[in-house]
């Protein structure tokens, strides 16, 4: 399908079943931590899908390539990003499967169901917001808690999941405690908790993680991902995940 | 200094600036996790420092050889297990240094001064208890939240600990969510965690984690610890570490 493309944007071949997306060029691209979330995810057939703060759109594009998910919602704030992403959709037919919805991750319960998802998924911004952070700034927003912080994002993926509904998320380990206290307090307990190392005796700069709604206490730590070997190459599991899409640098 | 042994007990040697331990051959002996626990704990001079669950008094004896704190107090419920710890410190002639006091985690505004305490530190029983554990197995009461919990443990060490003091525990990973949501809600905020992993591609079988007392969120995950290296011998680091102590089998 012909879709507009606009001065300040491109599009990136995903080199995925022949998946596109288009990106700004000016904007937030997505990169190695939206490829390692959407690989982390677990999502049965039929699934109720959600992302919140979509941005491009690329979680939700990613997961409708690997999995048999009923229907894939992406939740944006930002009107141009919203109408990027929608594009992006489009570039991809994917109409009947993945919907873009213009909505404050603060208000979810204005613009959706309660209870309904099996799957809520997000890489929100990672920063603590430091007030000196222009509003309109793109960018800024998809890094730092501009327009919603962490809690917002918990609370607003205990509100869409069914019980025992699943939530993946991916921070940065100096977020770890607010990630655990968060989930614990709205009824998200995190199960499965996996450490992504650039090498094996650094410390880690990512953490992904599985909460289950209303489920009961005890955590499993993975082993960690490693994304270079002692010879600086990407290691197996990570061309194994990167075989099946590329990252915009 | 002599002092009593009895039928069903043994001395062992620590190698380490000549230090000892008794120990009884049927109840618990202390393991790799008191070794690493005592190496990650971060003790100024002169400083004051508690030990909750004490056991053998190990972490004492040991903390007294690496550390120029002023004294240290070993706390344990089991009075035979208080008598043990006793000995084991006058034989190391360490009585000006180490006091031993039975008494019950539960209880410790009973038996201790609020806020006077620099560091705490804490190897507690590490399973949830069953509900059918004897409560006269001495090596179940080290092993199963029989006698205390970890709220019971996180909420003495918070009523113990000065502000900005430290408290240094290790657990199993299952535990981390309920050591990190407890720690936050009695003002201890996790500030480093270090997970153990016996070889660098498995999951951490321990985790070492350092709170502040009223200290701001935002933790740093340090680089993993690992037991074995690819050639199934123990790393420098543990090497190391052992070259100070040696521990029982």
């Amino acid at each position: 399908m012909n879709v507009d493309i606009f001065e300040d944007e491109r599009i990136d071949d995903l080199q995925f079943k022949g998946l596109k997306i288009i990106q700004n060029i000016n904007g937030f691209c997505f990169g190695i931590d939206a490829v390692l979330l959407a690989n982390f995810c677990k999502i049965k057939k039929n699934a109720e899908v959600i992302d919140l703060g979509t941005g491009t759109g690329i979680i939700p594009i990613l997961l409708s390539g690997k999995s048999n998910a009923k229907r894939i919602t992406g939740v944006e704030i930002q009107d141009e990003v919203v109408d990027m992403a929608r594009r992006s959709v489009s570039l991809n037919d994917l109409e009947e499967k993945i919907e873009i919805v213009k909505c404050d991750i603060k208000c979810v319960q204005d613009s959706f169901e309660k209870n309904r998802y099996d799957v809520v998924v997000s890489n929100p911004p990672y920063m603590h917001s430091n007030g000196l952070i222009n509003e309109n700034d793109k960018k800024a927003i998809s890094r730092h808690e501009v327009l919603c912080n962490l809690e917002d994002v918990i609370r607003g993926a205990a509100y869409l999941l069914k019980p025992n509904g699943r939530f993946f998320m991916i921070n940065r380990p100096l977020r770890l405690v607010d990630m655990i206290c968060y989930g614990r307090q709205y009824n998200l307990e995190p199960k499965f908790i996996r450490f992504v190392h650039s090498k094996a005796n650094k410390a880690p700069k990512l953490v992904l993680m599985e909460y289950v709604k209303n489920a009961k206490p005890e955590s499993k730590i993975l082993e960690p991902l490693y994304v270079y070997g002692e010879d600086n190459k990407y290691t197996k599991e990570i061309l194994d995940i990167y075989s099946n899409v590329s990252v915009a640098e």
